[in-house]
């Protein structure tokens, strides 16, 4: 049974503020849940399991006996901790892990800097995406959605598990990766080379933008390579821009082109 | 001033059942609302807008003009008639459009199939990458989400404007464009040939699957060219798939890619 401190303390946790005092955040959601749990490596510990005795049962044992603490709770009781509309069988409770970037290592991969996306589910569908091409870092701007929203953590299916995200300043972050090594810094715009036949780099950092006004301005004057996807509509009108996830995925696609298609 | 009776008539257009028996629906916030105002070519006539008088005041008369009816509300009366959590200064009623496919002329493009997309983000964002990329047609399965859902018409950011969704039945809609020439049907699933080596036809109908359960099973048969995005992560898991929108975005590029290489 959860006392009422741990239902106050849990639903707390959908709020970045007590998610920062206690260091813990919540993955809701049956999905989820047995995507963390199933996960052989994470980068964060998982510290209680809530859930129905219904969503107990129909676990086979041995998937349940490393979680330190498991606790049987009502679908109310779930309800109340539960940040999201759809009702939840299964809350875990997982601490925020605290790494910092290996600049060293990180210069002589792909990595992303996302610059004030704001979409909880934006945020997700670009760690998942970069999760399948095997990109590891995501920096965000300390304005980005924090990613241990609940909506983040449910939209990521498990990426959240592998895919390390940062919060610093860009500033901070692009000197550092300068110091090491000529780095490319690469941004995508609506004016820039057409990245279906510009030659692109296996290392660097890519500048995603805002949903709304995209890279900022102090943001661009850093970038070494513009990069568009161009539109290939016939006519005289066009959307004026792509869904900042949908873009990240065409853009981390083809970075990853030639490797992928000696991959299989 | 809106009379009790529109404000009770637009709110009941956030629901599917009533959106048909009045055969309109909403657009909802300032952004949405101006992108199909401005739109020049649309596939459905506006009604009314519905707005606050500052909102009015801010707009060139030339872009209000052509408007059958523009009422202005307070601020309360358009959080009654919305459905979204985001208060609006703009609401625009407009007409479903009844337009019909005309196979022959598809048969000769790239379309797509949405096999029971039920997020609305997901709908807008696809038809959003179809627009930039000039897919004209999706057709969907009658259980995806409405495209006149206001969550759907707002994240297609302008898109509803020009590209035509139907919604029909798969076994139908194929027969058809299989009556008119020989069509491939091309579906993407975590078993086929890699898409970034693979011949891709300049025509065809793409599949894109359920976000849970992906490309369902009666369809399974009738696709002639089975393509996989493939994973280029290295190590021993990788999240078990892409978000549909992103896989989408990166399948239309791929399609496109040829084309668009020569675009700019």
């Amino acid at each position: 049974m959860l006392s009422n401190n741990q239902v106050k303390l849990y639903s707390s946790l959908r709020n970045k503020k007590y998610r920062g005092i206690h260091g813990k955040f919540l993955a809701e959601g049956e999905k989820i849940v047995l995507d963390i749990i199933h996960a052989r490596a994470r980068l964060f510990k998982i510290h209680s399991l809530v859930a129905t005795s219904e969503f107990l049962k129909t676990q086979p044992q041995a998937i349940l006996k490393d979680i330190p603490e498991i606790i049987e709770a009502s679908d109310s009781t779930l309800e109340k901790i539960s940040s999201l509309s759809t009702p939840n069988k299964a809350i875990l409770v997982c601490a925020i892990p605290e790494y910092l970037p290996d600049f060293k290592q990180i210069s002589g991969e792909l990595s992303l800097f996302l610059d004030d996306i704001r979409d909880p589910g934006n945020l997700g569908t670009i760690m998942r995406t970069a999760d399948w091409f095997g990109i590891h870092h995501i920096f965000c701007s300390r304005e980005s959605v924090d990613v241990y929203n609940p909506k983040v953590v449910q939209s990521t299916m498990g990426a959240i598990c592998r895919v390390r995200v940062y919060y610093t300043e860009p500033e901070y972050l692009l000197q550092q990766l300068r110091n090491i090594q000529s780095f490319p810094v690469i941004g995508t715009l609506l004016e820039g080379e057409n990245i279906f036949t510009a030659k692109l780099p296996e290392t660097g950092i890519i500048i995603l933008g805002n949903e709304s006004r995209g890279i900022s301005e102090k943001l661009l004057d850093q970038i070494d390579l513009k990069l568009t996807i161009p539109s290939t509509r016939q006519g005289d009108e066009v959307s004026e821009s792509l869904n900042v996830a949908a873009a990240a995925a065409i853009v981390m696609a083809e970075f990853r082109r030639n490797q992928a298609a000696y991959s299989k």
